[in-house]
């Protein structure tokens, strides 16, 4: 039975457990990245690991979310995280570099290799045929440190594309077409494997735009076969010899498949307010538009800037819409203002901002009042913008541009246009602002910026847990309520202490000087809670204010294995009636819990309303020892005491 | 005896008044140029005079202030300003098409005209030889309703420029010059007229950058004769027909005179915190670097960028330093662009931020904490670039450039390389980023966000004033004081309601909420109230607040004359020994203001204490009648309908 690509890569990285799908399984990771928005506290917690340098084959620190600098806390993150990433065996990809996952595909990519970021579309270098995962900036460390990645065994799904895109059709498309079928939860517990005669006509950025976007499913990752339009790519990037072939077997065998026919797609949108919102741009009709951006990891590449200059040339901007342009990378950047293609953008009218992430993530260029935004971007949630009642819709690169110059959404097919863009036979290649790290830790000293605040750690269960019932919401609480994210608290994220002052803030403002009051206790919840998201913020927050134990209806997937690696227990009722006992200040107490966490029972009792009820431990062994060690990074350092490398 | 230029082309606009030094004279005003910050405020002033299409020969809204727009505010103002002018008959640069005095400066400017901008570096025209002045918002209002514009009639100042630069020293450098001899407080009252056979060595971008920077001198404006640089400077824009020459009587005659060999300068800097602070590089040393920023009004020109291209040809920024640049303009965008220079700027590492004021004014790149950062722009006030305990220092392009290769502040001499700019013979002509207004007025409906509120307006003096102290301060109050203004407020400019709330916010919290109980008062202060920038909003919020009369010590000129245009009746105490007998609440009363306005005294009665004092009402007949019209507006409006023109 032949293996499919996904399979192929993981055997060869599997350090624990056994490949059967649904399976936990623990892989070797050859190469780390992070951002700097995620990166500061992935580092404090490198840091606290006690090595001395990192044991991947590759780490790189990228600088592209907190670029704006509206105070001292960003460029103190991006110099602390200079420093350490000198210290620590780190590559440094300066701010004004790009965005980490275009910079990353363009120089750092390897078929074959695995890879983690502290990113959601870390994804993006499954391009190439990668397999690259979006993970918590702890899982990034841990795997910086010499640890194993730890996965269940997914699903495979393939996409089988077939024939050959249309003139102005784009990977935008393809993508969209995927999420219209599959909607934002059909990726869960899957990653796609893209394969098929269509495969061949898509070039690399062209990939690269389909696995980034693949993170809206809610996909583990997606991934190409490493092939002759790959080999192309690594030829003009200069990286020959980084280039090998990677394909499925001719057998192999796949979970799922879903054909996609590239012949058919006509060009499309997502509409507010979810990526698989999907319809035809032809039957949406030609709304007024008022802002058209163009950029972020999804489509920032040559190919797309080209695509955009070569419809921009001779066309200026309508009076009424602001267009935006972000290249991906100073790559991207250098080669269009090299060959003229910057100057045809410019002399259309467009704002040209800097290589980073930018709008994407609400760091400016939010909309006007109920504004219409047209976005070559990954995301349209409510509110992403900045501006709540904006309303967004993700295009392709070649809907952008055209729409921007008639002012209202179109149909690029409209414009008969030859706008085929053939790849560099060399792009330019300088990586000046990529800084290598010293040769020995011992000269570099780590600068830290008053901003910038040790994590709170856990510590070891404790065979008894009480305090007060100090927060109990309801159902589908995301991390946004747990520990909100915005431009205002965005500069923070290395500063855990002042982030929990805002804690649960548009739930209940006075949680946090309730739990600061109480020394701690629990928090109590309905289904689905810490859904969103996988920001490890949302477990340090609580962790910090002395949060020791989560009890609720349901938990989501990732944020319970957060709460875990942070040293909190989480725990679910039994009996869901007991939740409507509960309330706010009684005191709770938990006994036992060194026995009964292995029966995966244990017994609370409401000492206030004099009455007990059992709640579910739904524990692993390996959780299990990682609570008991006081979260992950504790039991990786003892793991790593033990001489056990594979943590 | 012969006139200099001030005085040719104040002759040629008076209106009313004499042409006798110190004496109030008005002047006609050909041309108005606005920026977003300031021109919301304004074009709601406009809307509320009443009248069809400004009148002015040409008036210009510009937006490159808010334009990092991290929320709904920002967009909707822009989109406010650009239907009103639309409206109005006011040219609109859209945002993207570059700084304000830069793009008039290439486009607008013309030799012997006057004009008024609501920003304080509006003298940068004075390049080309013009009167150009920066004014408060309402005043700007007026001029376009085909007001004139009132000052006192200003001592001329000839700065006396002989011999030529050296290599490596510019401009920049002579503006820093004149500004160590002179400070910030030397031009109060004052033109100054740059003369002398230096005149000729310099370029109509480097005279501008000398004018603009003039603002800094606290001067009236700075102007250069129109010659035949000025000419080779209208050719290469395309406007030959819109040049003349303009110089002053070769016998004219001069209040002071300041000579400055250009032969002597060297490269200097302005060290924190005040651009008076000039010191040569050569002495300063070689401190470390952390920012170099390079753009703003004040150097943004293609000549600058050049030059700064030049120097970065073939060379990479130092590791530790983060260049960021901001071209002027979108003209000058495109050039650099087409020709390769931005090509050579991106290679060697530099961060292209977006055509816009940016960093300037606090709007992004907050330097790191105790970060040390070069800048080539105008001001480098304590904590003006977002970050307290930044170390800014003011330097011309040539030094920025050197010293972000080399990683510290460097003497751009030791660089022995050449990068004389020639002019270009024809720069890009593109105005298609310039909207032209609507034909007629009707056919444009104005589109106002929530966040753009209607603007107070005075009422009529009344015959007797009373009211509870709401405030009482000490000296030296400035504008930051009364109304703070950060990245965090700037974007609520057009809502004087929302910024009241945080009116005298870093001096008493309680103030806004305590005049709002007691229906508006008094304020109570000490020497110099008011000092500082001129915003209008510091008269606009307590006017908001239901303030009636400011009784100081002495007033700072311009917030005097704001509060006069607002309606707020501006007192001194007669005897300063009064302000100690003052108390928080008192209840204070004046009558009797109808007849003791015209004898410049007036009685307050303390009513809670039981006792009177005597104020100094220091008004001229014209702020009289303005202040018995209800504020500047009110007045302007009575003016108009009495169909007196020039108001």
């Amino acid at each position: 039975m032949g293996l499919n690509l996904v399979y192929k890569i993981l055997e060869k990285h599997l350090v624990e457990g056994q490949l059967i799908q649904g399976e936990p399984i623990g892989i070797k990771i050859d190469q780390t990245l992070t951002q700097d928005s995620t990166g500061t506290m992935t580092y404090l917690q490198l840091e606290a690991m006690g090595i001395d340098r990192v044991k991947t084959k590759r780490s790189v620190a990228f600088v592209d979310h907190n670029m704006l600098q509206q105070g001292f806390e960003n460029a103190d993150d991006h110099k602390y995280i200079q420093t350490v990433a000198a210290k620590y065996g780190v590559l440094f990809s300066k701010p004004g570099n790009g965005i980490c996952h275009q910079v990353f595909l363009e120089r750092f990519s390897t078929p074959g290799d695995t890879l983690i970021g502290s990113d959601s579309h870390t994804p993006t270098a499954g391009g190439v045929g990668m397999i690259a995962i979006g993970a918590g900036g702890l899982d990034v460390a841990v795997a910086m440190g010499g640890g194993a990645y730890f996965i269940n065994a997914p699903k495979v799904c393939k996409i089988n594309l077939t024939g050959k895109l249309s003139p102005m059709v784009s990977a935008k498309d393809v993508i969209l077409e995927v999420l219209r079928k599959l909607t934002v939860k059909g990726g869960v517990g899957r990653v796609f494997e893209y394969g098929g005669e269509g495969v061949k006509t898509l070039s690399v950025p062209q990939r690269a735009t389909i696995t980034n976007m693949g993170a809206e499913l809610g996909a583990t990752t997606s991934i190409f076969p490493s092939d002759e339009k790959t080999f192309e790519y690594f030829k003009a990037q200069g990286r020959e010899d980084e280039w090998k072939e990677l394909l499925p077997d001719e057998d192999a065998v796949y979970d799922e498949e879903v054909v996609i026919d590239l012949e058919k797609l006509e060009p499309l949108a997502a509409k507010p307010h979810s990526p698989d919102n999907v319809e035809e741009i032809r039957t949406i009709g030609k709304i007024k538009v008022d802002q058209v951006a163009i950029g972020s990891c999804t489509n920032s590449s040559y190919e797309d800037l080209m695509k955009v200059a070569k419809i921009l040339k001779g066309n200026k901007v309508h009076p009424d819409v602001s267009l935006v342009i972000a290249p991906g990378s100073r790559q991207v950047m250098e080669m269009i203002s090299r060959n003229g293609a910057l100057g045809d953008i410019i002399s259309a009218g467009a704002r040209i901002l800097e290589n980073s992430c930018g709008p994407c993530i609400g760091m400016g260029q939010a909309p006007g009042t109920e504004g219409v935004s047209l976005r070559t971007f990954n995301r349209n949630f409510y509110g992403r913008s900045g501006t709540l009642t904006a309303k967004v819709y993700l295009v392709s690169p070649e809907t952008a541009a055209v729409s921007a110059i008639t002012g209202v959404l179109t149909d690029p097919r409209e414009l008969k246009a030859d706008i085929n863009i053939e790849l560099p036979e060399r792009f330019i290649l300088d990586d000046s602002m990529i800084l290598k790290p010293a040769d020995t830790s011992a000269e570099v000293e780590v600068v830290r910026g008053p901003n910038i605040k040790p994590f709170p750690n856990g510590v070891a269960l404790k065979n008894s847990l009480e305090g007060k019932n100090l927060l109990k919401v309801s159902d589908n609480i995301t991390t946004d309520h747990i520990m909100p994210s915005n431009s205002k608290l965005l500069p923070y994220r290395s500063n855990v202490p002042y982030l929990a002052d805002f804690c649960f803030n548009t739930v209940d403002t006075d949680f946090p000087a309730r739990a600061k009051e109480y020394n701690g206790g629990f928090i109590v919840g309905g289904n689905n809670y810490g859904q969103g998201s996988s920001r490890e913020h949302a477990a340090l927050a609580p962790l910090y204010l002395g949060v020791k134990a989560v009890i609720v209806k349901s938990f989501a997937r990732i944020h319970k294995a957060n709460l875990i690696n942070s040293g909190i227990l989480p725990l679910t009722f039994e009996n869901e009636e007991d939740y409507d006992t509960l309330e706010l200040l009684d005191e709770l107490e938990i006994n036992n819990i060194d026995k009964d966490i292995y029966t995966g029972k244990l017994k609370v009792e409401n000492k206030t309303k004099g009455t007990s009820f059992s709640v579910v431990a739904d524990l692993s062994q390996r959780e299990i020892e990682t609570l008991l060690s006081g979260g992950k990074l504790n039991y990786t350092k003892e793991l790593m005491k033990e001489g056990t490398e594979n943590a």
